[in-house]
């Protein structure tokens, strides 16, 4: 995963041992020989045997042949094609620079697996290439900080699935995260003690390069800027004085477009991080500018009227196109999130479009690239399948020309951070992200969700022996939460519920950037994989194709969760954590014994009378709301097996 | 764990909530700001709160107050002592030095419990310092390299469990792992690439010393060499040339004595590692000679008849005390193992005593120091509680004299690492070195293996929140040997079998250097938790002393263990390495059928005949046995309710 453009599946298999070894032909470079380390390293990791650096025997049994050099900074475009020749005795890697042998390394990594003879690989020729050129993760690290080792193994995951943008959110109202010499009121002022110095800055873009994987800085401007003020309060339109924002939302601070020291200001800004930041692209946000002190600044209004500028967006616009010819005077291409789109936008700026399929048409109708964002928003906690199916060139995209389209260059995953910390981020990621890797790489009719789902399982297991951490959370917060070791009633709670989706945990309760996320909706993944295969079972059943073993299952099932709130009660109240979930619980046991009703019902042909229904349904419909901040997955398809029985 | 030296409990709770900060009162220097945020970053993930790196408060919840400086390189004997006082509202902890607020600090943190009113700390009054100044951990990094953050994450255990000596064994005949600037070759050749530069040693050295833990290198020498060799054949007493030794065991290769270039070498060699490692204190190993080269060279037996040197122990001793005045000259101490102790072995030459207690007595009555290491080798797969009973100053120690007694200072877990990688060394460390650093810190008298056990538990799980792999690798490897995501059968299979105990593996299958480690065996923890628990039920049921609960529970494990084979089979032969799983599953069926009939037996007072009895009790005798180099752990404890029907 992704899956390859071509595959042509052979006889027989490759086995790995420990005279497995590794021989470079033709171009190389020490970014070629360090891939080669990693790459037996993670062979180790996947089959626990020893490996040599270099090739024991002579010829080696997998030959590396790179046709030439990349980029010194790679660029947005260059070829990462490769071809995987295995066969029983020989594997060989062809690509014409190193960007390609990396995608075909992992490309074999994903392939071992233990047989009965050992671990191997299956004989196969593949000839791979991506569809869009660029596919990314965004990673905020503005609202909550996410330390080096954080973005290291993330990096980690992305070379896994072949994503090469690192779309570095680096400031927000609630932080400024990079040290500025510059201006070191900055991070000093803004980032409550929470930066990455500029060596640190530099080794996450050496270990992304090595990795194929660009970096992408964003400064939000010029709204998000709150933690700006704190020390440079003359950028403010507003009067001050500016203090760390706390809170999630959309704030008021906005840069003042206005004086033209704002613009001296950003144009040293820009002149120190576009050297620190080597990659062609400069990301400056540009997005939710709610205008408040724009309009209640009296000569902002003057120079507005001055200048014939009508509105706000008017006004953002002239900020906009100031902002861009700094940054090209400094040798980069602007990009921005939607907003910054404006009719005079010059053609070169690149666009996020984080409102829709809509608005990434329009920009590639005006001229401009753009890439989807709007369906990968992976913090909202949808469904791998709902971010498989979004597709960049679906719905308006379908109608472009074929000119047009050329302009829409991927998309980009966006990890917000609001409701993340450095220690459930892996889990909002993966492996959901692996999911939007393959639909950015792989050829568009690639759409099976059964299918990927199958997939994604095995790449979110190869992802942990990676070092991510997005299976292993769990369980350890839900023994903190608990205090006990093996909290078997409370993990069987878990496995059957989601944190709400949407924007909707921000109005259950109140939270701010120092609010614990210790709960069990931190805990769980925003997928649950067992209510998702309860539902397909529920589905069979409602629809009177499941075989014996199938009801038999669902049985097993809902008996699980009706008797798991007499085992999980008395241990609740002992933290104040988990002792929130009591009703939760309780709903779940209801719940699971009225899908055990509904089970008899449908096997003995018994209609429940309407009046017991509606009560169920009503009863159904509560159970679906969220109770501490999560949702009981199992409710959806327990109403699926209640209303099948009214309608045999 | 360890446990305090002295505690007063008090009435209520320290309650931890976002407010709680910690202020620095008295000496202060970098590394009490750097364990004080290492502390805080700990207590966040125990709580899943954020703090701030400063007391917000004023005055903070937390004050540490030191009294001094300790020490620029830490030395033996240093007071790591400390009080600790917990009050509702404030904490403080007092100590003369960093080493004692170091203490303190993993005292408060390990008492961090979830409450109905949130996390909190017992109020109470602690008075606090080690029984024993040398509490160490020995990490053989010659036969299996570890790399730097497998020795960094297990330095953060030792600090959670107060141990102050990291023994970096750093030469076998397996391989050299230092960089030598003096001496390339050494590294270059004797390494297979895999060493310590001297810039990771010179990290490795500050992150310890940031933790309190002084890094005493070994260079195993005169034996134990044939690393050395490879690059320096003019050391040796054979002719050569040699290679990296890829077996186990005792070798014959060994330096020569008798010729004068081979303290020149040494004298250069030791003012290199001597400067590039600032303890006071040298090892030079010296253990296992077999002499055989020695005796094979004319030119050695001459130099012994012209020296009056009457047998090869008298070489050896020559050779030592000559090793020693090159060490004293570069003004360290010389360890030793117990071999170095000779008549006219220097009295300030410290022996490490692997023999025994009676060795190691034997050193203090002659009058050197010395520490056990006897009963603390962890590699050999014994039970925490043999480890938690070996003491110092047992057996033999307990008759000598206390001034004797006082040149006893403490221990040494040993972590050879035949059949350890990075991968699961941790699971051979931990939980069980937190009963042997308990015994070196605690009084003597502090010996209930119960009350070890169930306090094991808990530091074992913190061990996890602070990185180390000894819970989490068993997952990951089981799930790599089956293929399949939730290997339940197998899990229930792992939980019930060990690794043989002592030399034994070594014989049950052939093993080099280079031989995976990734079979069952090297999946589970040495010692298996679920069998002890059995164990005690039986004990508790053959005594007929059992509750009705406890009969219960031991028919439930019984007839899941004979019922998991059924479940397990059909998998085991999709792997090249669970195949050979099968006749041990099978035989952990039987076993469990036994068990339960005897519970049958038991239950209904039934004598089963002779014949039967008899028979039984051999299959479980070859029960007993290793297969697949595994115990089955069950088997004991089935022997014991067989025999209790018989003496019913």
């Amino acid at each position: 995963m992704p899956l390859p453009a071509h595959i042509v599946a052979g006889q027989g298999q490759f086995l790995i041992d420990g005279s497995f070894g590794i021989g470079l032909e033709g171009y190389t470079e020490p970014r070629l020989v360090l891939a080669r380390q990693r790459f037996l390293d993670r062979l180790s990791r996947e089959t626990g045997i020893f490996f040599q650096g270099e090739a024991q025997a002579s010829p080696a049994s997998f030959t590396i042949k790179t046709g030439g050099a990349s980029n010194p900074v790679q660029q947005l475009g260059e070829d990462e094609s490769y071809r995987l020749d295995i066969s029983t005795t020989h594997v060989q890697l062809t690509a014409a620079n190193p960007l390609g042998v990396l995608r075909g390394l992992q490309t074999f990594l994903q392939l071992v697996k233990i047989t009965p003879q050992g671990f191997g690989v299956p004989v196969a020729a593949i000839d791979d290439q991506p569809r869009f050129p660029w596919r990314g993760l965004m990673l905020d690290a503005g609202r909550h900080f996410m330390p080096v080792p954080v973005i290291e193994r993330n990096l980690d995951g992305m070379e896994a699935v072949k994503l090469n943008v690192f779309h570095w959110h680096l400031s927000d109202n609630q932080g400024f995260r990079v040290e500025s010499r510059q201006f070191p009121l900055l991070h000093e002022k803004g980032s409550g003690g929470l930066y990455y110095t500029q060596k640190q800055v530099g080794e996450v873009i050496q270990y992304a390069r090595e990795r194929g994987i660009r970096v992408v800085p964003e400064f939000d401007m010029p709204c998000h800027t709150t933690s700006w003020f704190i020390g440079y309060p003359q950028l403010a339109s507003g009067a001050g004085p500016y203090q760390l924002e706390t809170r999630w939302g959309v704030f008021d601070p906005a840069m003042d477009p206005t004086r033209e020291s704002t613009y001296q200001f950003l144009d040293k800004f820009l002149g120190e991080m576009t050297a620190l930041f080597p990659d062609a692209y400069f990301h400056i946000g540009g997005d939710e500018c709610n205008e408040k002190e724009w309009d209640a600044n009296p000569q902002i209004k003057a120079f507005m009227t001055a200048h014939g500028l009508q509105n706000d967006a008017a006004l953002q616009s002239y900020f906009t196109a100031r902002v861009q010819k700094l940054v090209a005077g400094h040798h980069k291409i602007m990009e921005g999130w939607d907003e910054v789109l404006q009719p005079d936008t010059p053609h070169d700026v690149v666009i996020q479009s984080w409102r829709g399929p809509s608005a990434l048409a329009e920009a590639a109708r005006k001229g401009n690239r753009a890439m989807l964002s709007a369906g990968y928003y992976i913090d909202l906690n949808q469904s791998a399948a709902e971010h498989y199916l979004a597709d960049p060139l679906a719905g308006d995209g379908a109608s472009l020309t074929v000119e047009q389209k050329a302009r829409v260059l991927g998309g980009e995953a966006t990890m917000w951070s609001e409701f993340v910390t450095p220690e459930n981020v892996d889990s909002r990621i993966w492996p959901r992200t692996a999911a939007i890797a393959e639909r950015l790489w792989s050829p568009q009719e690639t759409r099976d969700v059964r299918s990927m789902y199958s997939r994604l399982a095995i790449i979110s297991r190869q992802l942990e022996y990676y070092g991510l951490e997005h299976q292993s959370f769990t369980g350890l917060m839900l023994r903190r939460m608990s205090g006990e070791d093996d909290p078997e009633p409370l993990k069987v709670l878990a496995t059957v519920v989601q944190p709400p989706e949407g924007y909707t945990r921000g109005g259950l309760k109140e939270y701010h950037t120092f609010t614990p996320l210790n709960r069990l909706v931190d805990a769980v993944p925003p997928e649950s994989e067992t209510a998702r295969k309860f539902n397909d079972l529920a589905k069979l059943i409602a629809a009177g194709k499941a075989s014996p073993e199938q009801w038999q299952e669902a049985r097993n099932w809902l008996a699980l969760w009706r008797d798991n709130d007499a085992r999980l009660q008395p241990s609740l109240e002992k933290s104040e954590i988990t002792a929130e979930l009591a009703p939760l619980s309780r709903s779940l046991s209801q719940v699971a014994a009225m899908g055990l009703q509904a089970l008899d019902d449908l096997q003995n042909h018994r209609v429940a009378d309407a009046t017991a229904l509606q009560k169920n349904l009503q009863l159904l419909e509560a159970a679906k709301k969220p109770q501490a901040v999560l949702l009981d997955m199992v409710s959806p398809s327990v109403q699926l097996l209640v209303q099948a029985t009214a309608a045999q």
